[in-house]
């Protein structure tokens, strides 16, 4: 069974306004969804970045697997590496949108093909992409509250609110978990912080735990503390947070604060690729990785992560970009296989609308946080194609290309600046 | 496709007085035959120890597979681990019958399955094992010439000689690697150490290397030299070697003589396990892992080995007991469909009699030292049912029932001692 045919679709989705260490979210994600068609007529779905260089390079790689079968991975790898040693090098990219950062290239290029391909096996197979990755250990799939402090609404005038209003006070942040609780069932919650003062973000820790006694709690600054910040705010969070994500940037400077506090370390920013994780086991600079396939190089690379983690001692989680059913589905399948994934996955899906969701049956359930995997072959998953020209329209009728955190930030704060430590 | 019936099939074939560390070959070296059937009447097959402790495990477990689904080895991990849970320990083991090792079992016994598993998840997907495991980047496996010091004939009188002769002196080592590679096209040269004294053993690298310029050439006295005796030895093997194979025993003291000599350390006695690789790591005790899907834990396992040795700088080989055809071509497709792979394999394969294979055509061919991978479904074998019944017999005829090489020898030299370092 080869591949006959690849699609690969620019759509864009709208984005309430979340605020983090880099500035504020867009009005609109973008991402690519990806279609592999065999020569039998079956398809596989993707979903990738949706960033200008992401896509364009997914776009010099979609036509030149025709040919390739679909198990041979390690014939994707070639095309894709053949296929980058060509292109201009991506300019360079915020962390916090991996899509364009030019390190991470290669492996998110893979990783938009290797699923989809897997979803392809698994069909053939005629099992769900789960049994294909080794079988599920566990039918439901916990997700976390992704909390994120926000504005009411986007600056742009035409952009009509979201549903979730601002959230700019640790009040704000319990009534946000509270209504995304009730809404999806989750039982723990992870805030996005390293956006407000220092102060304002761990009274939110302080008061969530107050008002979900007995829910782990994380808490993510997205590397914008000093050393002294950091430790500081350990002293508070210790005895509330299940981990600590990220609350200073560099391998150093994370194993250098968890030497002062002790408390568990997780990233997914400065442990980002296989090399990375060899430095940091000599260091032991993190005690958590969040595996993110978009990033470590698809399912399978994901899984190597997983036994790595296994071997070294390390607990495994797993981080989220915005995205939509297809990312998330393949997200549940991998951790429904993986022992030793044991925290809750993050996830921004609450913040993503239903009718900007592109698969049949529009966005997947969230029932007691989790999402359940199914029986039905591959992802479980058909594209609508309604939905999916309605996606792309709206990514052709908006100029945004690149996701930039901070350029938006401008508009409501010409003099804002990401530079880190920020607190 | 779930498991319907698991056979389980003890068999013996002849195998030449091949001297080691340990002792000497016994006249039969024992498998175990996996075939495992599922309800739509198809059947994986798999190979593995045949020792007491070993067969016991796989003749538990087995029967307790029927019902799970071929793809679920999540589900087999968790049947092997709660099965052994509830046999006695095996007897402590010898290193050369990792069979045997206690430490070993429960990876030995997943293996024994999962590879039949794989076969019946490619079978059902119509596509060759290699290609199951991501692709084959190389469709003809090198393997390299296996030599052994050896005596011409079994002390047993009713044992009638092998085809190969003695091979005592560096001389007759020199006509054995001639004749294997006459015989099969092999391209490098392994030979087995540890047996006769040190210098008779350098003395026949050198011989080899003169009688056969630029073929890579490797050691392997089985931890059976002391670190002066591995010293010394590295001074006069240093540039005839690709690599030294377990001179000294035990992780401290390769990395010791790695720090002393600099010279590149294989293993498949100090490094055969997960937690071995993350303290080797620490201690840069050893350069390349010696793989073997028989003891790391089956193949999806060894790729997990494989990239651990991509991310730690390390190299890879494969390793090989005594064996037949199954065994064989999973090594072969491994091998295949593993980038970094790139050490010509060991195996024992050349020291088989065509008589004892038990797979239809009889004896898997070597060209140019190669074993080609096909594209027949899985592993591409089918057992000859009348072969399978001849090696039972055979087993059932023996009083062999758990390798012995130190037992053996003692029957040539009563005297004779394992202990080491024996130079």
């Amino acid at each position: 069974m080869r591949i006959a045919e690849v699609r690969v679709t620019p759509i864009a989705f709208r984005d309430p306004p979340l605020l983090n260490a880099a500035g504020i979210h867009e009005p609109y994600a973008l991402r690519s969804i990806i279609e592999v068609v065999t020569d039998h007529g079956e398809t596989g779905l993707g979903e990738g970045y949706g960033d200008a260089a992401a896509l364009a390079a997914l776009q010099a790689v979609g036509p030149r697997l025709v040919g390739t079968a679909v198990h041979d991975l390690n014939g994707l790898r070639r095309v894709v590496a053949e296929t980058l040693a060509g292109l201009p090098p991506p300019p360079p990219g915020a962390e916090l949108a991996p899509g364009s950062d030019p390190a991470r290239q290669g492996a998110n290029c893979y990783s938009a093909f290797e699923v989809p391909m897997l979803d392809l096996q698994a069909k053939r197979a005629g099992v769900p992409l789960h049994a294909l990755l080794g079988g599920a250990v566990r039918r439901e799939v916990p997700f976390s509250a992704y909390l994120f402090y926000k504005y009411a609404r986007h600056i742009e005038p035409e952009e009509s609110a979201d549903a979730w209003g601002e959230a700019l006070t640790p009040d704000q942040i319990v009534a946000q978990a509270q209504r995304m609780i009730d809404l999806y069932g989750f039982a723990s919650i992870k805030l996005k912080a390293g956006t407000l003062p220092p102060d304002v973000e761990i009274a939110t820790i302080e008061e969530l735990a107050r008002a979900f006694p007995g829910y782990p709690l994380r808490i993510d600054p997205n590397g914008a503390w000093s050393m002294e910040t950091a430790i500081a705010a350990a002293n508070r969070l210790r005895g509330l947070i299940e981990y600590y994500e990220d609350p200073v940037d560099g391998l150093e400077a994370m194993a250098e604060l968890h030497r002062r506090t002790g408390l568990p370390l997780a990233t997914n920013m400065v442990v980002t690729c296989f090399d990375h994780l060899r430095r940091s086991v000599g260091m032991d600079a993190v005690q958590i990785v969040l595996s993110d396939h978009h990033y470590w190089g698809g399912l399978r690379d994901s899984q190597l992560l997983a036994g790595m983690c296994a071997t070294f001692g390390l607990g495994l989680s797993m981080h989220s970009n915005s995205h939509l059913a297809i990312s998330l589905m393949a997200m549940a399948h991998l951790a429904a296989a993986t022992p030793n994934l044991t925290y809750a996955c993050d996830t921004h899906y609450p913040w993503v609308e239903d009718a900007d969701e592109v698969v049949l049956g529009g966005k997947i359930a969230f029932t007691g946080g989790c999402v359940e995997v199914t029986d039905r072959p591959g992802l479980g998953l058909e594209l609508d194609s309604a939905r999916l020209a309605r996606a792309h329209a709206t990514f052709n009728r908006i100029a945004i290309r690149t996701r930039d955190d901070t350029g938006q930030m401008r508009k409501y704060d010409p003099g804002f600046s990401p530079a880190k430590p920020r607190y």
